[in-house]
């Protein structure tokens, strides 16, 4: 690789598959910040070779002089190109066949594509180490906030303990939406698809499964363990309502869907779901389309990341960066941090024994005897109420019963909160949030 | 250099210049992480050297088969190692003889020291590309937060526009706490100084120095010109009250001491002082010894980091980070991320071209005409004022007013606060806090 300390040698050449905003943002920035791109890597980062389905659509970027390709397999195996930038997106079908296809041939990969890493990174890291070719994604997880290189190089020295995320900038703006105007999900994820927050089909964002494919790639470089999204514990935010993000409010709290990969007595913890974060939590403060990502390491403490998670400013941002270090001859650690032959398989934690608090929202008649038939289900399960919350009187009807649990395993909780639904008097399933300290 | 995706090459040898808290702490941590580290950076990482002054102290940790120096420009020049880190401190002297023996030597060279790299960065900087050798600096700026990296590497695909940092953890250790305890400023020094977080002769810290020194590194980094320590302009916090601190919460600010630097249509402009920052923004809410650090980029939008700037553990895990990317051969690049060929001579931008919005507190007679004369001075500059605030009555006596000043030039602003204190009635110097929107 070329010697960085002499700009103006042999330029990087760079073929980008897929050409949708993303792609056509990376052109733009390449080209907008030439110099400054160029005298920091070194030498020049020129796009050789493109791919994508539409020859003739105008993406506001000019493609004199570049090789067109229509299919990306062919272009990482044939184009003239020292690394293929894979934008294709999916964790099968082209994507993946390109960057294996070009870890093949010995080019340097580039990729934003957190589904494919999550269900083949560890496989796909090791290849590429076998063929001493870099393999870097920055722009897979949380946009334009360089937390990948933050963990495999900033934080390097420490042991992590922790990772909390707020990892999917749909939902965030979804939850900051509905709190800031008191409206429920369904009508704010409305708003959202139309202002292009939200997709058509919005299931990947508001169902955690975006958010949880980041948390594995998150989890793998924290603790130097294999990509395991199998064991991510997933929950989206379609069931938070309107009343439980004031009463979160009222207790001190906000709702953020968060990411969380922990370190435990039993394995390693890996979890998406809603979760109630103390107002004065700078990840509490973390609103509409950031993401944040905070570390815990046990030399550094705390060292929290915040930007923007998505679009294509953002996205280029972090994908020119790793041309940048690819260029500069920086990107020749294992793409994992630690080498495939030295990842331990991650030991999963099982969630019955996730140690937490909780809040839980009951619908209860207002009648005597009720709340002490609830307090007798709690205490079988030696599960404590640390606060009862309840607003007006409804003699005989129906009324918002809302309790914060202490600290307690989730199998006792779980088991806590089916012998709340089954006390005469409670009327449908109880909601329940898990509370985090962060 | 060593192949990094081979573990169990040679091991990284280390030689350790300076064995108070941080250097201790760097030892301490390769011998508590040591599996995790070699595993990152691909082979061992192990200290064969050490230089400080009292060979008999007790600092906690094995120097079993170390070899002992008591000069560390004797041990940068001797000693059986690939990297020298300086702990030394100060920005002459043995630090900066030792730095320029290890370059000369062609040694990998790893620092903490700010003062050193504000006032010698760019001649080091050059002297160690010149000789292709490593100089890395991740502790000197923000402590344990990857900032240095962030920007040289996380970002680099940016045209940067402003980077604002909390840089001192003294300062806002104070500020925070005159705030949350209406303490006056001599009064919670002297706290600080007690608990350790200020020096016996805080000066250093309290009158921004200190943070000059980080910013001067950061704006080097950012935007791609040579480290120019001379042209910051710099205030500290002694003049801070908790008056005018009462007054910022009311009108909605916090008062934190900044460093910002940012491009203008005059050049760049570089200054610490303190700051009124409105109470919602993320930098707000940045307290007590944590540091913050955001910068803007044209393609990113704004990416902040937050975490400890000081202290054993946060400061050795930046050393140790810079050293895994030494032992992984990622640190070839230029040590300012732009070589030196190439760097610009920033362009230094004028106080008094500044523009910005103020606060203003002033003590005046509280009688007929004295408030319509302040409004005259102010319009003699074509100076505007957006509020103000006087709390209660004190007829021919003294009394508190606290206005607040639209967009101007500091020319203009500092002309006017000269003109309104000749003003007839005016008690005093009036007091003038800078309002920066984060």
């Amino acid at each position: 690789m070329k010697d960085p300390k002499k700009p103006g040698g042999e330029p990087l050449k760079v073929a980008v598959a897929g050409l949708g905003t993303v792609g056509a943002g990376v052109l733009k920035l390449l080209a907008a910040n030439r110099a400054t791109i160029a005298a920091r890597a070194g030498r020049e980062i020129v796009v050789t070779a493109v791919s994508a389905r539409n020859r003739d659509k105008d993406r506001g970027v000019s493609l004199d002089g570049v090789a067109w390709f229509d299919d990306p397999v062919a272009m990482a195996k044939e184009a003239d190109a020292d690394v293929i930038v894979e934008l294709v997106g999916g964790s099968n079908g082209p994507a993946k066949a390109s960057v294996e296809a070009a870890i093949d041939a010995g080019r340097a990969v580039v990729t934003a594509n957190k589904a494919l890493l999550a269900h083949h990174g560890s496989a796909l890291a090791a290849r590429a180490e076998a063929k001493a070719t870099p393999l870097a994604f920055e722009a897979a997880v949380a946009g334009g906030i360089p937390v990948v290189k933050g963990l495999k190089d900033g934080l390097a020295a420490n042991r992590i303990d922790r990772v909390v995320g707020i990892l999917n900038g749909t939902c965030n703006y979804i939850l900051t939406t509905m709190r800031e105007t008191g409206r429920d999900f369904d009508d704010v994820l409305a708003d959202a698809q139309a202002l292009g927050y939200a997709e058509a089909d919005p299931s990947f964002d508001i169902d955690g499964i975006d958010a949880a494919h980041k948390l594995a790639i998150l989890t793998s470089l924290a603790f130097g363990t294999e990509i395991d999204f199998g064991n991510v514990h997933v929950e989206g935010i379609r069931h938070i309502t309107a009343l439980d993000i004031s009463y979160a409010e009222e207790l001190g709290y906000r709702i953020k869907l968060l990411g969380i990969a922990r370190r435990t007595d039993t394995g390693i913890e890996q979890r998406v779901h809603p979760c109630m974060v103390p107002k004065a939590s700078a990840i509490a403060s973390v609103e509409g389309v950031y993401n944040a990502v905070i570390v815990e390491g046990d030399a550094v403490g705390q060292v929290a990341f915040r930007g923007r998670g998505a679009g294509e400013g953002p996205t280029a941002s972090a994908v020119v960066a790793d041309l940048i270090d690819i260029a500069a001859g920086r990107a020749s650690a294992p793409p994992l941090g630690v080498p495939a032959a030295l990842q331990a398989k991650a030991e999963p934690a099982q969630m019955a024994e996730h140690i937490g608090s909780y809040y839980v929202r009951l619908s209860v008649v207002d009648k005597p005897g009720v709340f002490a038939a609830i307090a007798t289900a709690l205490g079988a399960e030696d599960v404590s109420m640390e606060s009862v919350l309840q607003h007006g009187r409804h003699p005989d009807g129906p009324v918002a019963v809302v309790l914060t649990i202490h600290e307690t395993t989730e199998g006792a909780f779980m088991r806590a909160l089916d012998r709340m639904r089954h006390v005469d008097g409670v009327l449908d399933q109880p909601r329940a949030i898990r509370i985090e300290a962060v």
